[in-house]
């Protein structure tokens, strides 16, 4: 059988780096073109030596990619570089998964959230937020998704079953997250230093994080609700991984087991989302590798405040794993290939 | 100069530990008593061979204390132990500092959040909260003192004084916890498995963790105001450590830059206490190893919500360093002495 | 097609849990039996909840295996029960792979080494060192395989070769290993805290450890030269991962190009053995859940002596990864079944 | 009682802020002056936010240092800048301890271990070796010190006494080192960042690393012997600490008992030595912050080989503890002033 041949742009960061890991392992999707900027011109093997079966391939220039030898693209480019990118490869006939921020938000909210005016705004409408387990349908139909971000998806799988049910408010809601380092990329800084991470839990962009509108867009899409979000993220000693606590009010006379069964209900049969026992809390230690997301729920009955919890490994299902399982569905292939559900642990 | 003579009951914990580890460098206290229950016959140097200076010295049973023979004691003990002891010392002259939550709560918290009854609910309320930085006088002429929590003690440092001041609300504050795995104590579980916290992240006690009341209680105690607390700790791959992040809802007309006047002048000339400048965010590791509390506090403009964060050493600013603290005032001497500020970085 | 029906005795260790890992993804054999001894009677989700697609099966007893059920048989027990049990499975028809070292040396060195006389000595002559890359002949025909200790799999691939060629003495070589904690299992013990090897790096079994006469045996098998060595094993602050310097007395004539040469002729083709370019060096990080085992070498010149790095995933091509690896030979599958080459990195 | 005035010249780097941290609880020494290349005119707050004793002070550039203000100096500069300044220092009256390799090996070493010809190789015979432990009374007569390298140090302090006493052969003696990242510096790298260190150990420099000849020239300095060193040191996951594991030939008719003897001997009444009981070995972690030296011994009977293994905190006794050491000593002060022993354990 014939592989669809697919360019991974910006194969040369930790995203694009796993994009391959995965489609090493694909039974229908071949890399044939790898994309870099500042790595173009150099072997995989030099940048990532774990890439075995890519070792004596070359990252090759951006702009270098023939649209006419592709039937599809991911982007792993940093914030803003898409948006300028990706509707040639669409007008080119490409089905496109766009790991970056660039399509996910309405035109409005750049400027403030992403700091750029967005350069291609009526094509924001044409993306679809690919959510596979809320948004399965418009997937499989898009020429364009935009790949959510790590944090909203544990929060938006794990709160849009419970608003559409009116089990909590949606006024107030707190998501206090917590993050390895290599959602923030491979470029090395002062903050992941490892001798500065090692022992070191810290907040960053207190109040202004671009995943706080994406939060909010995407449960107002799900759900028809307009949510108020705040949301802190935590940078924590640990490489890959992402735990999300989000604290909304319980609606009047809803329960916990309220909560446990919307979000049994809502994930029974999906294959990448695990609702955990009761009394258990996600991990993301058990999800690492794999497109998995772990859910969970508590309630704190003093106060009238449901917990609900989401947990996944950022660069799988909550990047590079969430992006192929996209793929799959627009090229129309089992929704599940190529994609790990048991974790290397420990 | 002639030093007090001080018992550290449980000082084979690591609390334990680190009391020695502090007495070891203090000017006027000596530890000439260290007490054990299942450690009692061993060596010192056997369980803690970093605590050179007290290496050939032995654990005693907790009940060989001969009360005469010292000045003060440590409870370093699990709960529900110290009650049953802390009145007897108290009884023969001694100063007590208690680090378990026995003394902390009104009687009537005991049976839901510690799962006891208070077997000595008349001496709650000879116990002074030992915050010194809110309670300093009420320490200085207590004889026995409950050392807060290490959660507690930086979401009170932290919103005391916004409360006070009335810039934030009292209703709905969510805080999230954050801890290195110190805090769990030293005896070997699955959780505490270097395999299976390594890249791991958990919420523990979701909903019913015992620093619930301890805040609500400490901030009605500082402030006046009852507040309600949702509070979810975490569990992070660091030994020492504990961040919290509180959110609480702007009051009306308030700012940012009212937050930061109100915590800045709070802490002015405290020698323990560091507001982190603007647009930083504190950060445990910079103060392992002392008795130090870093403040942040941040605003999510959109969503009319104050940030307020902590960080500590649990073992320090949130257990032993603390305890010193409030020892060195019961007994009249310089509240600083023995007590690092400089953090063992990085 | 028909798959073959697979035992795994011991399913509830670290070992145990990445056979089972592996298997789930194997398209030829099914676990269709999970022996435990403690854990019997419990659920794997319980004891492993990473293990999704086992989550409701049961642990059973060791001794309800039913031989007439399964083709094929992993042992991953403590060390001494093996022997106890693999000559009747193998009796029973079974292809019989021992994780343990009860298989791996001769009668001679178990009171020495492993602390037991060995029940079965005869069974001894019938067991093959699976190290396939050296003896892949001997493993496609054997019905009991002794699958190689951790430390010893990347000595013997290093060294081997070398010592083959004449190209260092096989005098006095000195193995100088370090390794992560799941190699010490998953019970919690206070070496394996992570208070207690955050930070740390510690020397074991100095000078006897039972990996020491298994590198002996294993170079003496593969050369048929009789080496002497001292091993020191070290434990640092990681989960999976070995790595081995060993250093030998270069020959005299022999320099680098001639180890890299050797090296890179011994190993062209294998798809599980990776030797490093020139100027790097093995790194387990790389090779995180799979089979492959890097290997590298340098020469002090100013001393005349050269050093062979070695690599590997303790619980992937040091344990359970070797362990399919073997049994794919055994039962004549293609080799690499189920086996991943391309680690989970970062 | 006055202070002695100090520069550090160099305080932006690691062993900078240690020198300062241990500076800022010195009773007699004061920190008046901070040189830092890069970071002059930065606030040591903005760049050590731990160091708060320090934080309003401001880095100065290295040339404005007035020699007549300060009694001494320390010298936490990179390789092959401090043999450019010390000896104008010096010859301004100063006591000076330089950190880095400077003046740590014959001139004929430099070209070929360090990559540069030495600019003042008249000086090299004027500075001593700051071993305090082997060269006590030489230090205390220097005005200029070499503090010797974080390797060399245990491995010196562990083979002196037993190649002085025939102990061990000094031929073919093998050093495998192993190292937190704290040693390699602050400056981001890929080798140094969080995702790529976590979980990995890594040879580096095999072969030709510059403790290599610092070993045998220290040993040849201590024992009058000329030995022979293979070194390879390796990173490990972790912030502070060396461990070195030394293996010698034991002499003929020498015993585990003799080489025990030898080194408790050496050492008794040492405050900064620290030879482990029979069975236990060194660990950094427990020496992390403070000045001391764990020493252990081992022996592999069936090879005849000496295990010598010594631990410490590369940045105390590897670094800026050991040359706080060295200048208490030149200046005639108590040897111990401002040097904690106590790790911060766990």
């Amino acid at each position: 059988m014939q592989k669809y041949a697919v360019a991974v742009l910006g194969a040369s960061g930790y995203s694009g780096a796993e994009l391959l890991r995965l489609l090493a392992g694909h039974s229908q999707l071949e890399a044939t073109f790898l994309g870099a900027h500042d790595a173009a011109g150099s072997l995989v093997g030099e940048v990532f030596p774990h890439l075995a079966p890519f070792a004596h391939r070359r990252y090759e220039p951006l702009d270098a990619l023939d649209l006419s030898s592709v039937q599809a693209a991911f982007l792993a480019l940093p914030a803003g570089m898409s948006s300028t990118i990706a509707p040639r490869l669409v007008e080119g006939g490409l089905r496109v998964v766009d790991l970056a921020g660039d399509f996910r938000l309405p035109a409005s909210a750049y400027p403030e959230w992403y700091g750029f005016s967005h350069p291609a705004p009526a094509w924001l409408d044409r993306a679809v937020y690919g959510l596979p387990e809320l948004f399965r349908k418009e997937v499989a139909e898009a020429s364009l998704v935009a790949n959510p971000g790590c944090y909203p998806t544990p929060v938006l799988l794990g709160l849009a079953p419970l608003l559409s049910a009116g089990l909590v408010e949606p006024h107030a809601i707190v998501v206090d997250g917590k993050s390895g380092i290599s959602g923030a990329g491979k470029k090395p800084t002062h903050r992941s230093h490892f001798a500065a991470l090692d022992g070191s839990v810290q907040a960053y962009r207190v109040g202004r994080h671009q995943h706080t509108p994406e939060m909010e867009h995407g449960l107002a899409l799900a759900t028809g609700t307009r949510a108020t979000v705040t949301f802190v993220p935590h940078l924590v000693p640990a490489v890959r991984g992402v735990v999300t606590t989000a604290y909304a009010r319980l609606a009047e006379g809803s329960s916990l087991a309220d909560l446990r069964e919307a979000l049994t209900q809502a994930y029974a049969g999906e294959p990448f989302v695990r609702v955990v026992p009761q009394g258990e809390v996600p991990d993301p230690k058990r999800v690492a590798g794999t497109n998995v997301c772990e859910l969970g729920v508590g309630v704190d009955a003093h106060a009238r405040t449901a917990v609900v919890m989401g947990a996944l490994d950022n660069l799988g299902k909550g990047a590079a794993g969430q992006a192929l399982q996209n793929l799959n569905l627009m090229l129309g292939l089992e929704e599940t290939l190529g994609l790990p559900t048991v974790g290397v642990y420990p």
